[in-house]
């Protein structure tokens, strides 16, 4: 943590600042500029508010100086983490890809995506049970009855499912079937709901808040991993930003940088990032040579009467096409599909 | 609901259009224009996923037109909502300052702040029990043992008390001594939180979330209006932009537009907002001169040594005088405080 | 500016850091910390480019410490720049008010508005006659014609004008009628156009660009100060969010925060930011009630039949209200107008 | 265009809205919805401003419906735009590769720069001359020299050229040397530059502002195109965020969101948007993979010495790997390279 002291800041002033680093703990070190003086605080800077400075007399700024994160940081671990999912891998060469209903709507409805998913060379099943929907007058999704569903086409289907969790009462009935919890964007900071999941033990997938940045989505990760969960990845499915055409703007930077900042797997979402399925698989597509271990893609038989998102859900034999297409891509930078 | 159909359709797209209109039980009403046809469903199109209609061909796009909220809406009750809270009024003629700590510490400093605010002119007692934080590593409220000091202090103090619940299952434990349960901005759209607090029927304070919309808002107090709990106010705290000087943006004009939108109080909160309390002060009489029915302001008797956000929280003496000048602008603009 | 190490970077990389700072004449100044090692540059850093050490090995960050501009900073001119404008002063105690058409129309319309902003109280006469427009197919102002028009009326009205400029090769043309020369939100980085008035040295409100920062509006700022200009103002019209209920987002913490950073006045331009006439009163008393030194109104005779933005024109009467609630605030707050 | 009539609007305020729609010279065709009644505006809405309607009482809000661009629409021009420049096409199959230094230093580093990206299979020498810089501090670009060397080195080399002209008079002797005009992100609205580089005919490739929307983008290029010169392309540079860990937000929707709204070629700016050249090549290849016309990518060949942005420039050898592998990505998505 570097203290910025103001332009012309008394002797005094400085000794203060000195005196309350050493109150702390720290240790103070002292550098006087051409304008400014600045003093640098030696230590470990992350529990630490930086307002007990930046309250003192005479301090212009206070700037962090180490990543607030730290088990999620590539610096503490520095190889690839690799999620083991009932026998799919997520995190190694191979992009994995989930898909599947935006919502569970019927049994029938539920095991003709399944399937169709499955042939196309899906990994893993997604499906949601629970919605979090803006209007409460939405379709908010069948609960209880979207999850017998899902329990009940599992044994014949013979693939993993993710499935979102919105509250810490529902982990436990999410975990009877799912193999994955996911996180959604409106609870990336459900600081609750993060402890819950961490403290569970299985696999996490962790979308990044529409409205949060990179850091911001490491430290809920911090959270999930200092419960000892280590088996969590990470999603982007689109940030909020002035544009209005597409329904969030997709951050594909985020898949370098985030490979940079942390050991964590990272996946796309296209579907809720576009809200649009035309849009879809070109992005998918560039999801893929940007460098992402995986796609979480929405399918639906038949758009036009989906219950909710209709319009960002590909039709299966689209699907299946933007996995062909998607597996010539990751060969050409040398991963697999 | 509008739907905008492609240049050059042809008249069996429009037909099939008319066609789904007409099974989702609406009517259907054609208008050929110089370019473009477009179709207007008559019927209530809340509860409809614009999707049904987008997903068909020739299809370019589909406007709603009916506001999305209902019972938030001024249309629906055009009369101001008026929340009476144990002899407080928020929403009157009257500016309500709800001020305290950003959390409670110890029982000292909850005792010193409350009753500094409350001879400073504060009507309502805010402090943080449980504290949503960012960092696993920073500190995150005194949560039940902070309840009990607020308990502790309530007879003595007199005046009601606001504070934040963060989860469901924390809904009836702070209610025990809270008369506000204050919803935060990363919980805006907790649905699940939403509901616990929506049937318990206890005062609300719904806080905008950091990059929610306006309508998000009133989507959001929708779900609380829909179980019958009416004692609904709102606070706008600042939204996430590009501008990083100060913390948030603070959206000032949510008071006029607000107003006009739905007969819910507004509060604005511009300690959250900027996140330094020498801006706090300025934005305080701008809310109120801008037709703001209360201001949440954090004060802490000593925030050098605050444990959480010190370098917004204003000393005693600095509320104090904030409340006197307050109170001369709120008079300019023929309100009381 | 501070050079901070990756975790574990070698010596030798340390060391090349440090011949880096010599060679380009500045001192180094090294702490190591418990994790990283970082690096003071002692020297004016604001002509380096922090590439220069980003690029380095084993560089991690490169922070800034001196604010980026000079000539604008409150540090090198501590007390508040006053503006003097043939009889008008900004930046003194009395709040200055600028109104009139967004565009000029015709001789007709704008010698009525300019009449009823001078009886309603405003202190100068704004009108656009260059209009800079989204659309090829929208009004583009009357231009020279528009000129001519408010040097026919300037010598009977008697008030000061202010005007905007969109290029360079215009600004001799409109510095003949105009007192003010406006640098619209889409040219804040028009460098070219910044020098041209920078030389002319004429007064100059200088406007924030909407997608802009408050320290790149100084950095603008400093292109024209440095050409000896320093009859300078800054105005707020609304930043660019995610919000789209209003056109913008009003960013009214800009007072006190540039306030606190520079010391040219600032005003504030709520029909802009709002885009709506039913919320330019209320944002303008929160205006006068943060502390700005001003207001820019548009007030047209007839809003329905105006060539441009109608929706944010005020009729002449309401304006007349604005100015006389506007002046109850400004005294609450010890202003005058 | 549709107007939206306020819930129990009586029907003078309907009749007043049908008749100032027959004053325009437009027709009106009235729907009346359970809740609200709505008037569609028969006729070419383009030119007309909302607010003529908005204004009018009873009125809740105006939709428009068309498109406000006309030229750069798919609607009106269905196949691709294909721009032939001096023997480079860029629009068909093969995607163009425009590379070389931010900024024309010295003769050297250009005859090195343009040698190597030559070499490494770029089609078009970038490199900046006049340089829009947002400190008057930083290098301003070596300008008209910089012209004389480009138009030095370029019979030798025999690639056409491209650079950014910042103002209406430096037009004609940036076409001197350049076969491609690049208005930058900072320019996209300034309307004087559109319509000189709109009547000088040359090829222009049109940045998106770092705050525009894509439709506001297309009408930047309805301005060019209006004056007969349909030789344009567009570029994405990123857009400017909440997000801090990359320069700006790198928006790859745009190419298929673009490719549907317009004819025209579209190419992506890696170097700009992460400001990082380490993030460069994965987006790079993320932009071939979504169905970019082509890349502008910075390159010099001592990115520590470069005198300005060197952080997000290329060292040539990286750049030409990064060449090797957009071109595999190519072959993958049906392209060549």
């Amino acid at each position: 943590m570097i203290v910025v002291m103001r332009r012309g800041s008394p002797p005094e002033a400085i000794q203060a600042v000195v005196e309350r680093i050493n109150e702390l703990g720290f240790r103070a070190h002292l550098s006087a500029g051409v304008e400014q003086t600045i003093i640098g605080v030696i230590g470990d800077e992350r529990p630490v508010n930086e307002s007990v400075f930046r309250m003192l007399d005479g301090v212009e700024k206070v700037v962090r100086i180490l990543k607030p994160y730290k088990l999620a940081s590539r610096d503490f671990h520095p190889l690839d983490t690799v999620v083991p999912i009932n026998g799919v891998t997520v995190g190694g060469k191979r992009i994995v890809i989930m898909a599947g209903p935006c919502s569970v709507e019927s049994r029938e409805q539920l095991r003709e995506t399944a399937q169709a998913v499955k042939e196309a060379g899906a990994h893993i099943l997604r499906a949601g049970a629970f919605k979090p929907r803006t209007s409460p007058y939405s379709f908010q999704g069948l609960g209880i009855r979207a999850l017998e569903l899902l329990a009940e086409i599992k044994p014949e289907l013979g693939m993993p499912i993710i499935t979102e969790v919105m509250a810490p009462e529902h982990v436990q009935v999410v975990a009877e079937c799912a193999d994955i919890l996911q996180i959604g964007t409106r609870n990336m900071q459900n600081f609750s709901l993060l402890h819950t999941v961490g403290d569970l033990g299985r696999p996490v997938l962790l979308k990044r808040g529409m409205m949060s940045t990179m850091e911001e989505l490491l430290m809920s990760a911090e959270y999930i991993l200092s419960h000892g969960n280590q088996r969590l990845m990470l999603c982007e499915r689109g940030i909020r930003t002035f544009e209005t055409y597409t329904r969030n703007t997709l951050d594909l930077s985020a898949v370098p940088v985030l490979k940079q900042m942390t050991h964590l797997p990272i996946l796309i979402d296209p579907s809720h990032a576009t809200g649009n399925w035309e849009w879809v698989t070109p992005l998918s597509l560039a999801a893929v040579a940007a460098g992402s271990d995986g796609l979480l893609i929405e399918v639906h038989p038949h758009p036009d009467k989906a219950l909710s998102d209709g319009a960002q859900q590909l039709r299966p034999e689209r699907f299946a096409e933007l996995v062909q297409r998607a597996r010539v891509v990751a060969e050409a930078v040398g991963r697999e599909l």
